[in-house]
């Protein structure tokens, strides 16, 4: 499996000199980050962007580590065949038109898992976009670069079966500034399926967070949970097609049966995977699991400088079962000593509209340094005029405490530039206190796993 | 009531030479905007901003329209007094220090409801953060502009106990470069309430759309919902203080009950308001009234380009129990006429990751034109490179048709550049399917009212 995300040699097939190919984009791809051992596959052209055409991928001496295909359905398996005659370790297939475009493609799919039955050949896709891995630059993506960014480097990996839901999120994931190691769309998941991805995943070093968007299994049901609940990284999965609608659709797309939205919210409770219930969820946890320790219990203070939203947040914190305990007297004592009377150190604690950085950082050291809290809900309006930047490096500081701290703020640029100085130290920021708690809650979840 | 939002003369009492002052702030406002009749009141300056001072508002021989106090608690009562003698008769009363402050700031509060008993002065406060008036630039915010963005002119009225979430929101607004009438935060509504401000938009020529976030009522509950009943525009509501905790908080916050969750949601089902469950929901919504026509059934067209996202929000119509009728034999044949075989003509519509422009346009014109469907769920992926920018026309011509077009569309410059222009030409655009569909879902909501 390692050769798909750090090949040595790559073949694409159906490389094309005409820009609005598929081909084109994903060859250029590779050859504009200096990939050395690239060779295009094209009967119809000499060469592609300078560099050498062959006529097929029987006709390249060197070994092949990964071959990419990108040609019409119907010349999927006469290629495929030439890469398992070549034994080429890892395929990946671009091209759609199979199990998901009614019984001709159906059949045409089974042509292909006969091709590789007996071979060593491993196969992502057919009808994906394939692989984009940011620490070797593997990029099979054919969406453009300037229209679709790619994340930096990060401990994220991301698995999707539909190549729109993946290649969107990866261009929010580059617009937030939020890093990843490896993003699989794997489409009709022919051979290669989820749950052989979350295995290999469990075991990469620059993942710590994986996130699934799935349609339906393509692995057994209980085989795949049964791999689930032995990975010991958060797995958080966002599932498409629980109605009746949008279980039909799924089929018409990546040719899954999309099954009942109670039976996979169950089993994903029982075996530990998270469910998101939409794709800002499906990132906001993952923020949080890529930069937080695991509390201890679920004990939260809330510390704010804007009163309502406190309340938004400790409502929500109510819902989902989360303790918000008031501080002991001792506690209350030690913050007194160093803020003004009026100041409202119940649970939320709201240090008032005139709050500074130093009574920001006298109630986030003392609850963090505390043994009465697990984590901390800070939600900072950095509008309010009397709140200096140095609060930002109190935050980052507060790390130190290993206790999860999820931050809620939100503004035009002012505000902006100071949570993206948040994010970049390692701290996760939301814009709504519904979504700091649901992220906090998430991290609960998984301490109990 | 209309001379808060246009007054002819302003004083402002507590007006201040020291720039970390509120009173500088406030004053500093409508100073920069140029207003004229501006009367800065201050027992210790002479000027302010070199604009003559007066010791008390008394000392003015002009009448005031609208007087803003920015003192300490403890001195209100003998300016209000002064206030009420003057016959000024719109106070906006920012100081904070009364019924959210325990026994002495209660007191002192039914003090300054004595005062104005009898009097014809109306009073917004105390414990707020004022107005904000788009089109006359009354402005008694505290919050400096380059901290706190102003939106630009608009539909929306928004009404806030909370000055935190009010002015943290209006910043929001401002970012996304949505427009507003009026803003008016009320705090402890001493005298003003939810109910005097829902009236007075009602009538209000520049309100189309009113949202309000809500701690507990400062009016009786039963005439509030009278009112709310009768008012022909859309109110959207969020409601903090659901939980027991949450609902303590908002006593020390702006002293009000919060009253339990469920009564309120069922109040606010019954008389018609429209419940958001967080901020970005209410402006959600908000947007969602202020640019699309009220549909007239809820018959839902999904058409998309990425088949996954099409399946999520396709689960969200199926959730929240709005149709979404398969495309007539007759209609398909119409669609079908101009497309390639291989689209998804069910419902959602996927016109496959090659779609161009003009399938979009024959999709977009043919479900808007036929009977069958009562609006239209439109999730563009710009990042796929068939997609050409006249996609964008298109969609903006559509609006002739004068049902609702909801936009789902998200990623990074490319995409968000294009969703400005969609934005800008009155066109809803929204990062997630479930939020795009749950917008449409409160137009369908309130068409029943």
């Amino acid at each position: 499996m390692q050769t798909f995300f750090t090949p040595k040699s790559i073949a694409v097939i159906g490389a094309s000199r005409d820009p609005s190919k598929l081909g084109y984009i994903i060859f250029s791809n590779f050859a504009n980050f200096g990939f050395k051992k690239l060779y295009p596959i094209n009967p119809n052209a000499d060469e592609v962007l300078g560099i050498k055409c062959y006529k097929s991928i029987l006709d390249v001496k060197e070994k092949i580590d990964l071959a990419v295909i990108a040609v019409p359905a119907k010349t999927v398996p006469q290629v495929l065949e030439e890469c398992v005659k070549k034994k080429t370790p890892s395929v990946i297939i671009i091209s759609s038109g199979f199990s998901e475009a009614g019984e001709d493609g159906f059949k045409l799919e089974q042509q292909l898992k006969q091709i590789i039955a007996k071979s060593k050949t491993r196969v992502i896709g057919p009808n994906c976009i394939g692989i984009y891995d940011a620490y070797s630059q593997v990029d099979t993506l054919f969406l453009p670069r300037e229209r679709c960014g790619r994340p930096k480097k990060g401990n994220i990996s991301f698995i999707s079966q539909s190549g729109a839901v993946g290649s969107t999120i990866l261009d929010v994931l580059y617009s937030r500034g939020i890093g990843i190691s490896k993003f699989i769309s794997y489409g009709n998941g022919m051979d290669i399926s989820e749950r052989d991805l979350i295995e290999f995943l469990s075991k990469d070093k620059t993942t710590k967070v994986i996130i699934a968007y799935l349609e339906g299994l393509k692995s057994d049901g209980r085989k795949f949970l049964q791999t689930v609940k032995r990975v010991k990284k958060p797995i958080i999965a966002l599932k498409a097609g629980k109605g009746k609608k949008g279980g039909q659709a799924v089929s018409s797309h990546t040719g899954s049966l999309a099954g009942s939205s109670k039976i996979y919210s169950a089993a994903f409770k029982q075996f530990g995977i998270i469910e998101a219930e939409n794709w800002e969820e499906l990132l906001d946890y993952a923020l949080a699991f890529s930069t937080q320790p695991i509390p201890r219990g679920n004990r939260v203070a809330i510390i704010t400088d804007g009163g309502g939203f406190g309340v938004l947040a400790a409502d929500e914190v109510e819902r989902l079962g989360l303790a918000l305990p008031e501080p002991s007297q001792q506690l209350k004592e030690k913050l007194l000593a160093r803020m003004p009377s009026y100041v409202s150190l119940h649970n939320p604690i709201d240090l008032s509209g005139d709050a500074d950085a130093e009574r920001y950082n006298t109630a986030l050291k003392e609850c963090l340094a505390s043994k009465e809290y697990d984590a901390v809900i800070l939600i900072t309006l950095f509008q309010v005029p009397t709140l200096e930047d140095k609060v930002i490096d109190y935050i980052i500081k507060a790390k130190s405490f290993k206790k999860p701290i999820i931050v809620c703020s939100v503004g035009s640029s002012f505000s902006e530039g100071r949570n993206k100085r948040l994010l970049e130290a390692g701290i996760p920021v939301y814009p709504t206190p519904e979504r700091a708690v649901k992220a906090l809650n998430a991290l609960v979840k998984f301490s109990k796993k």
